[in-house]
């Protein structure tokens, strides 16, 4: 950590801050140059998380050296990490797509749903049974209803099910269903749920916050990873700008700057990522192409019926013609799908 | 609703998209100008927010007319909405402030801060006992020890208190000693809390998201409200927004944005909205100018050796010195404090 | 346009407002709905962008129905407009490259870099000759100087020129080398310079400011339109947001929205969209997969020394290879490259 | 200047990248921690503002020390800048307000908006003669004569007058009317324009950008002072976010940010920075409170009719009714108005 002094920074403030640094167990090094003054602090800042220094008098600003992330950090880990579901696996050459609507609504559509699914090539299929909605007055989900129905699919079509955990009352009955526990964009930082799911022995699959940094997701995975539990997926499903012709920014940057941060897989969400059935198909495409490991993709049999998102959702042949075109933009960049 | 058509939009597209207004109990008109059609909606649009308007062939856009909100609008209850603490109001012609440090870390140094805040004449309390920690290895509050001393303090110093709930399980506890539950930024739309607090018979204090919109704080205040409870404070403390000089940008002309749209008490941090202890004195007298309702300021004894947020935490000294001169800045605009 | 008004509008209210569009030649039409009434305003609403509706007493708030540009719009023009350069074209099913370094700084790095951008089999050759930089205390670019080696370069490797334009007292001298004049990020919004342009018969390369709406960029086309220019190539180079791991964040979405629109072309530039020259390779990729019709990088054949941008520039060899992939990922779209 | 080097550094790159660092005239020291090895550089590090450091093979990221402006710090002058006009003095005790129309329109209005604004105590008469529209379509401004109706004005009642410059080529006509120019925050990074602003002897009113951070504001305002003119009044006028409730997000926050960082007054403009007059009143209020050297404020005799911006003017009465109650908040700051 570099610690800048004022200009007119006085002996006694940077004794006293010395003091401090020296009080935690790490070694202040001072350096004068010829318009400010620094302090090196050697040893793990980590323990400097916690300690206000921009309040001591005489600091101009502070400057960490090191990540405040450690376990998901390619430092850490310089292979990737592949998760592996009986043998297809997300975060290998192969790209993956989790698709399926975005609510369960009734068996009929969900198992129409997953049928097309499937037959397009694809093994996970996604669908919530708990719902976030910004409206109390709006459809909630179906609840342990919906994730039955997830399971009937799951054994019919030999799929592996991926669902959404808002609630840490929810955890039992959702580990009874699901194969990976999505945490949504808007508990990205609901830090006890990450706890909880950092117990459990069961793929995390984590999306970006809507106002959150690339750095603020690593720290949240780190929540999951420092309880034990490693198999997480990060998810970029767009970020909110000033822009308002799609419904958030998505932000394909953040696939390769992540995959050289983190070992963890990454994947898109074109569908949330933009908030229009119209532009999933191009920006599917330029997530395969940027070098995404997955995509989650909303498929409905029947959007004009759907009880949420239908206006980003796929209807099952547009979306197996897109599975086709995106299988040759992933063999242009040497990989699998 | 105002539905406007493409300008190719076909006879057969407009029947479809009416008789599925219609099997909603709506009564579209259709209204045709030089360069698009358009389709008004009489009814209670609320019940489309779930219909996928714009997945329809032929429609271009969708625009509302009614707000989203009903139950904490100004147009339901025009009057202000005043909560009373056993005489002292949020809400009233009298600007209240709520301080306190931003965790319970001991007695010695709560209770030091607790008298301070009283003697400036403050009558709300603030401390966390459960902290939401963007790093898993930084302190995470007391828990329900930290409930206690916040209890014993209201008791010795006659305070009201305000502290976060972040897991609906712990619920129970915090309202064993909480006067003022707080939904933190984090949580504004971790809608089951929103439920459970709307539940109770106590003011919650609802935070804006740092990425969300004043729509949809209002939309997560009516969550609360729709299950009963419409002793709502609302606050502001800050936006994310590209300028990095401040942890982030207060957005001042929320309140009064806020106070037309709504009968709900409104309040602003100026501690996390800037995040630098020396934005705060100039941010609170500009807030109170503006027409906050309320401050919530953070105080530490000791900033030095907060385990917590003690960058832009106020000494006690301060502390009072600033409410004499807010309570000037009040006056001039015809307020007590 | 729809004009909503508030519950408790009067009578009065609502003739004073309803004389005024028809002053206006509008024809405005009542409709009453449960909780609102409205007006719906037929004829040009383009009349209206001067009239300060929303400060008439009962309006609460103003909903344009029409989009405010109409030359650059596809409702104006169905097809794609195709700019020729004798015989290689941008806006067709080719997508182009425009490379070169950021500034012109000497005979030779240029030379050496146009003939690699040349080998690598593009035509167009970008390079700056007057540059605006944030420092006053950086390189500011050769001038005249630059223009001239600019256009030796030219002849020798028979490419076309693409350079910026950032005041109107250098239109003439620019319009002597330059085969396609830019207008850059921070200027899109110079109003003055996108007239001046727009009375040119030269094709322009038009930046989008990075926080200008998507809206606000086919309002500056239409400037330039509206004088007669219509051979105008949009370019995405990504918005201001709050990440800062990247400079910008690259908007990608930009391209299919702006693709149904517009007739223009749209290119992307990876180069300044993200600031790192590591980033140009992922982003390039994702650009072409996504439908840009071209795409501007920066190359530089010594980086390490470049006076401008180094830190996103390409190296030859590095780009040579990445117009080879490129080729891959168009072919797999179904575009040339 | 601090660079961090990747874990893997090798010591053939820390020697090129030293090599290249003295070949600048500065020194590089290393440093090894634990986790990574650092190098400090002594020495001017604003050499190195057109380096490409992070091109450099093993460098991980490049933090500055030093800030990158220096006329324009309080590190380079301590005092206030205090601009004098014949006695009255932006910058010093008194807050002085700058008030009048949008867009100069017709003498009969003009004349009518400067009488009521003296009347109210003010000085400074503001008025645009050219004006940046979006729209191509939308009044751009009366030219010279709007120049000359504003000279009338002035003589009449005795003000200075502030207008907007756009285009260089327009300097000398400005000059001959204004007594201080106005950079609008469409050309804050306009660095032609800045530049020739620079070699004047006139104040200027620099206006911040509404995507640029207070960084390159101050960076901005050095342009001016390093071609000698130092007479620079800042402006904050509002940033893009993504909250559309008001058309800008007004940065308060801003202001005593500016004033730690640079000796330079500082104003805010409330009619811009909401874009709605019924947010003027609250925000000019709580600009005073925050500490602003000044307010631009948007008055129209006949807003209804204004040409430009009409929405967010106030009318003379209740301009009166403001400047009284604005009185009350200065004093109770401690200053005068």
């Amino acid at each position: 950590m570099i610690i800048v002094l004022k200009p007119k920074v006085t002996k006694k403030e940077i004794e006293k801050l010395s003091k401090a640094l020296k009080e935690k167990g790490l070694s202040p090094f001072l350096s004068r140059g010829k318009e400010r003054t620094i302090i090196g602090v050697i040893g793990d800042e980590r323990k400097l998380q916690e300690m206000p220094l921009e309040i001591f008098p005489g600091v101009e600003k502070v400057m960490p050296i090191l990540k405040p992330y450690k376990l998901v950090s390619r430092d850490f880990q310089k292979e990737n990490t592949v998760i592996d579901f009986g043998g297809r696996k997300i975060g290998g050459k192969r790209v993956e797509i989790i698709a399926g609507p975005c609510s369960v609504e009734d068996r009929e559509s969900l198992f129409k749903t997953a049928e097309a699914v499937k037959a397009a090539g694809c093994f996970f299929l996604r669908g919530g049974a708990f719902k976030p909605r910004t409206s109390p007055y709006a459809f909630q989900g179906l609840g342990e209803e919906g994730l039955k129905l997830l399971a009937d699919a799951k054994k019919e079509f030999k799929m592996a099910v991926v669902t959404e955990l808002m609630d840490p009352r929810d955890i039992e009955v959702i580990c009874r269903y699901a194969d990976v526990i999505q945490i949504g964009a808007r508990n990205m930082q609901n830090f006890r749920l990450l706890k909880e799911v950092g117990m459990l022995r069961k793929p995390v699959l984590l999306k970006r916050g809507l106002a959150n940094t690339i750095k603020e997701l690593l720290m949240s995975a780190e929540y999951i990873a420092s309880e034990g539990n490693l198999e997480i997926i990060l998810c970029e499903r767009g970020i909110r700008t000033y822009e308002t012709e799609t419904r958030n920014t998505l932000d394909l940057s953040a696939v390769p700057v992540l995959k050289k941060l983190t070992h963890l897989p990454v994947i898109v969400d074109p569908s949330h990522g933009t908030g229009r059935w119209d532009m999933v198909d191009p920006l599917a495409k330029a997530a395969v192409a940027v070098g995404a490991d997955g995509l989650l993709i909303e498929v409905h049999s029947n959007p004009e019926k759907a009880l949420c998102d239908g206006d980003q959702s796929l209807k099952p042949k547009k979306f197996a013609q897109l599975v086709k075109e995106l299988r040759k933009v992933a063999k242009a960049i040497g990989r699998d799908l």
